[in-house]
């Protein structure tokens, strides 16, 4: 399958069109543009710009708000809910982020529930935003259910990330971006598009068998917790994706479990709706709220050098440090430019001429 | 192997005598035995009594301080760091989560990390203190070096457990308290007393190949990270073992990753030591800081409610939530008593004559 390169400049404008045309103001579409192109840039190619005409789709379906009013509805000095009214998790992420900033300077640290909000892109875009403050971010989120927990037949979490970003010293920051399934979803589309099985313990067929088809999703499989099976640790990716829950939807007053409103426009919403929309939670901590940041980041550059100094198992890759991956990717994209495939500018120029903007490419 | 019950009156007096006997004052050999018994009660047995003479072996070697000066050597309104003096984690952590708890009256949350400490037994026994407030809790601790991250043949991380504890309504609380290895290090003891090989993913050799042999801590080789590969995402569990080492060590300025104090006495400190003692992390937060209790607890029990009614994969175990078996175990053992192997009675006994107290029996 081919691709081809784009700059970042080409795919931020040809987004901040997209969004500003479906009545994004200005600042929202500037804001949702950066924090979905942070995927494409840090290589999670399911996260990004593919997945724009289904935030369009959202919209046209009306459970994407494009003008929302997104407010706190309670707080006290370390906490806050934010109403996320409708609108696109790409900026009630931020939103309550930049509140959770503000209370950590204030108190230390800052904890934010959001409810009834929409998929927020890739966690890392929103925990690494308190780095530059010198403080530690938490971003997590729920999502459509398509995880079965450990013994379970029927899908009742989504993949729920967790991120945690650290600062360092004269290293990167440490930033830890997980779904806590084996596998995501993107890992399939990769297998599907190769026509590829999955190792086993990535997901199960609609019986609750062992499977290794990467098309199993469409015929009614789940993907696994992480550890695959109870064996090999699932019960723990399974509590693991459910504490996310609780931090997102249980704390804010968001739809939950198996009931989180689903990702794509085409499938119908739970007929049980428990909360309001989608919930993150997302938290900053003031490293100097503990100790002073300059022994902190020197301690984190002697962690992350001690890692990067182990020894390697003969034949694999070197140790890394979690971010170096996705930095890597960043730094080659922004200057070599985000490859992508064939099918994706294809769906990127249909979503153009319904949206009535230029094509990404002619 | 065979085994005998004991209450746990009985075990209480005796582990209470034996603090006591090194020295604690009668308050905190109090609070050492509820905390090292709850794992005894759980299910934990790798984490309870039969661990009490590695206790005194510290405390012989100078290593645990019986008489510790445990105080807030930092703090904002939802943060502080406690210096624990060298003393039992098992005092230290719930002092620490005193701490957490106030401040988290005060201002909605409190964050605690804990320099100077040693092995605080069973993470949930201290994430479970601010149940009874309508709290939240977390609680998480480094641990002495036994786990390689991915690609790695040195062991950099302990088996880092993250427990997280919230409350329910007419349902019993959530309580997730998981090593971020595919297997602790308890799983492998069963096994080699049992002569039995483990499953594929929870060990590696000295060299780093994959292996099957519960003794190969002993050889020099290592646990490995939840997931247990890297196709299968133990690049995910090494995330998650980082993150509790920077939750526990770096934000209080403990030992961290491979410079961790050992448990064993025997075993040598290591050569560096860039902090103090081991780290924990423990939280506190109040519901009632985001939404209504009674709302949060409500949700709690349809979310409960609606896993334990998942339909259940055929020929496997009921869909259970974080929390059940543990809660079942304390339930049977505090009517039935605590069933502990003969080996451990004998340990016990050996440990009454060096200390000179009654036998634990004759």
């Amino acid at each position: 399958m081919s691709e081809q390169l784009f700059s970042y400049k080409q795919l931020f404008d040809f987004t901040k069109s997209v969004f500003q045309t479906i009545g994004c103001s200005d600042e929202h579409a500037d804001t949702a543009t950066k924090a979905l192109l942070s995927a494409d840039l840090r290589g999670i190619d399911s996260h990004g710009v593919a997945r724009l005409s289904g935030y369009v789709r959202l919209w046209e379906a009306k459970r994407i708000n494009a003008t929302p009013d997104i407010k706190i509805i309670h707080e006290t000095p370390s906490t806050a809910v934010v109403d996320g009214d409708s609108g696109l998790g790409l900026v009630i992420a931020p939103f309550a982020m930049e509140i959770a900033i503000e209370k950590a300077k204030q108190v230390g640290t800052g904890w934010v529930s959001v409810q009834n909000s929409n998929h927020f892109g890739i966690a890392a875009h929103h925990a690494m935003m308190p780095l530059q403050y010198d403080m530690m971010g938490i971003a997590m989120t729920n999502a459509s259910p398509l995880v079965a927990p450990t013994f379970s037949i029927d899908k009742m979490l989504g993949t729920n990330p967790i991120c945690v970003a650290a600062p360092a010293g004269s290293e990167p920051a440490f930033v830890a971006d997980l779904a806590t399934t084996t596998a995501a979803n993107g890992k399939l589309e990769i297998l599907q598009r190769k026509n590829a099985d999955t190792p086993t313990g990535w997901v199960q067929d609609a019986d609750g068998n062992s499977s290794t088809d990467a098309n199993i999703l469409k015929k009614g499989g789940a993907l696994l917790p992480l550890g695959g099976d109870r064996e090999h640790g699932s019960h723990k990716g399974y509590a693991l994706g459910a504490i996310v829950d609780i931090f997102s939807a249980l704390l804010s007053g968001a739809n939950y479990a198996p009931w989180v409103p689903p990702f794509p426009a085409y499938v119908p919403m739970p007929a049980q709706q428990p909360g309001k929309g989608i919930g993150h939670f997302l938290g900053a901590m003031r490293i100097d709220a503990f100790r002073p940041a300059t022994e902190f980041k020197k301690d984190m550059d002697h962690w992350i050098q001690g890692f990067r100094s182990c020894r390697t198992i003969p034949g694999e890759e070197k140790v890394l440090v979690p971010g170096d991956p996705e930095r890597g990717f960043e730094i080659e994209r922004m200057n070599k430019g985000i490859p992508l495939l064939d099918v994706v500018i294809e769906d990127l120029n249909k979503l153009a001429e319904r949206v009535s903007i230029s094509l990404l490419i002619n």
